[in-house]
């Protein structure tokens, strides 16, 4: 049995029907979509404020508890989650010509990755909902989050990866004691498998889009923004898109801010994908349909050829006029490197993905030259060596001797320093 | 020229002889030992009180600004270095019959390793000095943290590294854009080619013991220890050596802060190395006399036959009372997986190196059931993907099925769950 104080219900995201808040809940029961969680924003708006943020010395989201679908009572996992930096990169902004550019490091948090943000709501509710074993779907990173939390509580996870996810990923669920399932097949099958298998076995379901909670978790992340810049929110937030779950998670933050009178303005949504998985940006810059494809980039954690939340996605740019934007694997490398090279962050292929979306859409004029941009770096680039091996050279290796580095230093013009 | 008003000179660890803070300073001009910053303590007392550290909110390492040797005017990095979590682990604790354990992950840092502090430092000063080029030997994480440090300043730097280095670290410092050297043939041989390159080439040199602000960067997780702890120190400090730097660094930082009034008592120093590469800990434990040995241990952060910082570290120990441990390489493989499963952080080998040296020295029983012992994890797990496989054993791999996952569960004791 579940009782939340600020929440009051679900509504489905594809026929609107609503729902009350007891029980154990998943999907829409009357057409199986997705739901959003509903508050009373009249109680929240009494017991968050600004003030009450700028004396709150909690720096993780549960500094947002009121805004959050777990029970007063609950206790939350020690790891510290969220409130990662934001950086002011004027030197970038200066080359591209725009007044702002700002990047948010979600790499930097517990298990390396944005994930770690919906993973802790999700071990709070299977406590709340008495569950011995929680379960999810992963392309790598929200099992590694899982995993961690899970590990910090002292609770049991069961998680389905696709068999091609790196290495690092899969690693970190073994080491943090997870039954792993590597299954051959795509992601979207592994999803498949897992939702089975959470009912065969009764184990509480975390995946992307079937849980309603994972988006409350994965706003946090706005809400911060909006904090962290002081109340004025950026005019354009770009981002990865996979599921499209963080994304719709955004835009859910800012508009649950919005309401609660906190901003006075939204940003617009900007949904980045590869170009070979794009099933997202083809329905919200189309027709508003979502046609399952077969996925095919590098950046994995993107690699989903059947999004589980598109329509929160497809929601969030059209809402917010915003857009979505395709990019090659080519253009994510270069962004690995350019990205890390002028901020100082090494992100994984789906976040740079974040950057060379903003790259193109800059090159192409569309950002104004008065406007502020912010980009989510998702995850860490330690969690994908290979992919980043892909954009550098081997370096210079020699023995150790000093003749032989002046003579490779004398050899290579771009030694001349 | 340099100025920085609250260090007043330098004296050498080995000869006692001081030297004004006048011009670029490395080691003993007379006997080339490695020197320690001196400070006007009465000056750093008035700029920092507990009053003043409960009001500030800049949560990185520049909250401790009066006792960092840098100018009032030089500009930091962005990167937000330090104030890394420090969590208690209340179950292990009873599982060790003590009053308390509590790990500091220092993985959480921008590049993930405890190496962002000194390295922070590394590049202010180098600025300040008007160098154009830093350079480090490093056994990996050293580098990555000047490599992403210089990367967000833009600056450049020189890094050299055994060739055995874990990819994830090489290819970071490929990523920020450093030029890297690596070197075929030992971490101490890689020092010593960096030194004389450094010479040669008029670089500013960021290495381990022969940049004495180094330690000084180190020591600010003690300094954050007293303060997130309340001032109310641990009994005994864990922590794994290398060079020995971290060690002497952390030492440093208690004593400033007894100096200071700030805290009023100082912890034990346990510093914990692999069997393979012991050279401090025979020392501490024995003469006190630092002798070379040929370093084998897969813990490559730690594989250091020739510690550069071995005076610090012997002292540290010695001081405070503490102690030197040995621990095996299989003993640190297991620390990796009990430290994550036990409390969500998931460490390199030598970040576990402490964790298994604190389960030895709890086993012997030499530890009261009295004591708080705080674990320093000095590194992300991340790091070392392949030394973190050697822990594991390949996960369940089935086609996308539910009879297949239902039969393998059935096959398997461990699935009861």
């Amino acid at each position: 049995m579940i009782s939340v104080s600020n929440v009051i219900g679900f509504e489905c995201v594809e026929c609107a029907r609503r729902f009350g808040a007891g029980g154990l809940v998943y999907t829409c029961a009357q057409c199986g979509g997705n739901l959003d969680v509903l508050y009373d924003y009249d109680l929240v708006a009494r017991q968050l404020t600004r003030e009450r943020l700028s004396e709150d010395q909690r720096f993780t989201i549960w500094r947002y508890r009121p805004l959050l679908p777990i029970e007063e009572s609950s206790i939350v996992p020690p790891l510290t989650v969220g409130w990662t930096p934001v950086y002011d990169c004027p030197q970038l902004a200066t080359e591209f010509g725009i007044r702002q550019l700002l990047v948010k490091d979600e790499g930097r948090n517990p298990t390396g990755s944005f994930k770690d943000r919906p993973s802790a709501l999700a071990v709070v509710r299977a406590q709340e909902a008495g569950a011995s074993v929680i379960t999810t779907a992963s392309s790598g990173n929200a099992g590694s989050a899982l995993a961690g939390m899970c590990a910090s509580m002292g609770m049991r996870s069961v998680i389905f990866v696709p068999a091609s996810a790196p290495p690092a990923k899969i690693v970190q669920l073994q080491i943090y004691g997870s039954r792993v399932v590597l299954v051959d097949g795509s992601y979207d099958e592994a999803f498949d498998l897992c939702v089975e298998a959470a009912r065969r076995f009764n184990w509480y379901q975390r995946s992307t889009g079937i849980n309603p909670f994972m988006t409350e978790g994965k706003k946090t992340a706005a809400l911060e923004i909006a904090e962290q810049l002081d109340w004025d929110v950026p005019d354009r937030v770009f981002v990865a898109m996979g599921d499209g779950c963080i994304i719709g998670g955004l835009w859910k933050g800012f508009k649950d801010f919005h309401r609660l009178n906190l901003i006075d303005r939204l940003p617009q949504m900007t949904g980045v994908q590869a170009e070979g998985a794009a099933a997202i940006v083809d329905a919200a810059m189309g027709d508003g349909t979502v046609r399952e494809i077969a996925a095919q980039t590098f950046a994995d954690s993107i690699n989903v050829g059947r999004p589980r939340d598109a329509t929160k996605a497809v929601r969030a740019i059209h809402e917010s006029k915003g857009a979505g934007i395709k990019v090659t694997d080519e253009e994510i490398i270069s962004a690995i490197v350019r990205l890390a090279r002028s901020t100082g962050v090494f992100a994984e292929p789906a976040a740079a993905a974040a950057f060379a979306g903003f790259v193109k859409m800059a090159g192409s004029g569309a950002i104004k030259s008065s406007e502020r941009v912010l980009l989510v770096l998702t995850g860490n680039g330690l969690k994908d060596v290979a992919a980043a091996q892909r954009a550098v050279t081997p370096p210079l290796r020699i023995r150790p001797s000093i003749d032989e580095l002046d003579e490779a230093i004398r050899r290579d013009s771009e030694w001349r320093m």
